[in-house]
């Protein structure tokens, strides 16, 4: 898939991406008329590999690309962070021993004391710290790792700075939650999944790079077949550099109806109206004996559980899932089996989360009385 | 994305590439009832990568997973291979100074005496030979490498073949094309896209497996917020090992929509029908002395030229692409400038390739004139 296979399809992405740096008020360095720009990855799993792949060719001054890995790379992420850096670093060729799992704090939140100490360590054993991811929410309690003590830590130690903010992200179209991303001029790289809390069908994760040269000098390949002349005047983006597959969809028509329909101020509305509704749901948690919250609410996910113990938080989660009138995950926080709720779909308003709480304290009398 | 995320996407799946095994007539070693299975992948680029990483693991025992690639692996694909298999290496970290690329024979096929003798000369100098990439059906001009020469050379040094099918397997549904498939019961893996001559909208690409645990030995990773009672009975299929991303789409209706309308009869008649008229053009081209074919003609792509030079073909690919009324590529072949002309579109029929014949033969009228 090149620029020439579909010109619009290539144009209008870019377009959109910059859009949403304005929108999320990212930094500028991520836009396309920067060193950097944006790419729509099918998921957060494949933007953490392509920044972990140009991260490791960085740090490699490209020798990786060549000869294989030979050099001792070593990642970081939080005990929190998801597991597709896990993923990213086996594909990697990299090794999932060489990925340290830092600790978090009382918050879930990266503890950068124990960072700093992990790459200093490395360091001093003669590896080569070259990728950290930070999280802005984590997936299982929406923590956030603090990027302001993180990013000059990556600086410090020549490390690629990946920021993954799949769900939360999109709430920096609020100015009042862009407190989520300070530290974010940090970064190298960064995501966030219109596909998850911006009203936009699967699959649709925007990727930004601050340095596009990192990663298009990582992925390039230009078999005869597909030389031609856009590509080779360096004035237009083939997008198949910037990602795993060769080939590519059309994913920012859909971004861009759904900029179009709800407009900047649209989605500040429903953004507003679901951390609300999550707000009000924990404090239904909280007022109510029986439950606690198992974690801080920045946004719009609940952590939750009943204080009686782990089997009746299993047997909760079974009869409510086994209902079908909702639907909800499961995680461990401080080893305990904890129910998580999120508000972020399009059409959910608070009669959905008012009877669903209804439900879950009416499960929660029927296991009491067993 | 787990099998309880939505059991009909993951159901559906399994029974459609159940199907088209049946269909194409592929080993039953690639049925999911048997040791092996397939899932949709984005495109034949991610089909290979998994398959490299699958193999990778097999010649390392998990090692490269574990402790990140110390081994000299190498890895062979032909010259007329695609570009995938490159960036595949670079991707899994071993390098593409690790790819070798194997020379054809006069049609292009890959000299299955120069694989071997490039095998043998690794073993010999302590590198480990652990995967074969096979094309039915080059990119460039369609050739099909012999794989009842090349199956027999992977199992002496124990490396993963991998069969691309990517354009050329949909073929197989007509019994007298099978012939192209000849020594697929070697394949440790194969793919073929239906978005490319299956009446499917991208993306879309089968893949195969003969043992579904290497893949998925590869590929896992199991978060607490992802254990679920279905996956950890054994009794279902995630996808989401199967393939690099986490998330993934419900792509198995559209190819369901596919293979309900047409039915098996319907796609062998319009097979046959643009088989028919690729020949068709091809003996236009021949009856021309101002062209030549540039490649044996198997199927549904036209590789020809003028015979006058280079820059007279690039004069002619510009015409016929800058009039808007028609679209072909080029490729390299034997170092001539050789232009692409293929059949395989839903709503395409005779008169499209009449009409395209006719632009072709006036503008190298034009441009015999100049």
């Amino acid at each position: 898939m090149l620029w020439a296979t579909s010109p619009a399809c290539t144009e209008l992405e870019t377009l959109v991406l910059d859009w949403l740096v304005q929108a999320l008020a990212l930094p500028e360095k991520f836009l396309s008329t920067s060193t950097g720009g944006g790419v729509i990855q099918d998921t957060a799993s494949s933007a953490t590999l392509c920044a972990m792949l140009a991260a490791r060719e960085r740090a490699t001054n490209l020798e990786v690309n060549r000869t294989g890995v030979t050099a001792k790379l070593c990642a970081y992420a939080s005990t929190q962070a998801h597991s597709a850096t896990e993923k990213a670093i086996r594909i990697a060729g990299i090794g999932h021993e060489n990925l340290r799992r830092i600790p978090t704090d009382a918050h879930f939140a990266m503890d950068t004391d124990a960072l700093s100490r992990a790459m200093r360590q490395d360091r001093d054993a003669g590896l080569l710290p070259f990728f950290v991811c930070a999280t802005v929410g984590t997936t299982s309690s929406n923590a956030v790792d603090p990027l302001t003590e993180i990013g000059p830590l990556c600086r410090e130690f020549g490390a690629w700075l990946h920021v993954d903010a799949a769900m939360s992200g999109t709430a920096a179209v609020c100015p009042e939650f862009r407190y989520i991303h300070d530290g974010i001029e940090h970064a190298d790289s960064y995501c966030f999944n219109p596909h998850k809390w911006m009203f936009t069908n699967f699959d649709c994760d925007c990727f930004y790079i601050a340095d596009r040269e990192a990663l298009i000098r990582t992925l390039t390949i230009l078999p005869e077949f597909l030389r031609n002349k856009a590509t080779e005047s360096g004035a237009v983006i083939d997008y198949r550099d910037w990602q795993i597959p060769l080939g590519r969809r059309f994913r920012a028509l859909k971004l861009w109806f759904v900029l179009r329909h709800y407009g900047i101020e649209g989605l500040r509305f429903h953004i507003r109206e679901h951390v609300r509704l999550a707000q009000q749901f924990a404090s239904w948690v909280h007022e109510d004996d029986r439950f606690e919250l198992a974690a801080l609410v920045p946004l719009n996910l609940v952590c939750f559980r009943l204080k009686s113990g782990d089997d009746e938080n299993q047997q909760l989660l079974d009869a409510l899932n086994g209902s079908g009138k909702l639907y909800l995950t499961h995680t461990r926080l401080s080893d305990r089996f904890t129910l998580r709720f999120c508000v972020g779909q399009t059409n959910t308003v608070e009669r959905h989360v008012s009877e669903a709480w209804s439900r879950i304290q009416d499960e929660a009398a029927r296991i009491a009385r067993q």
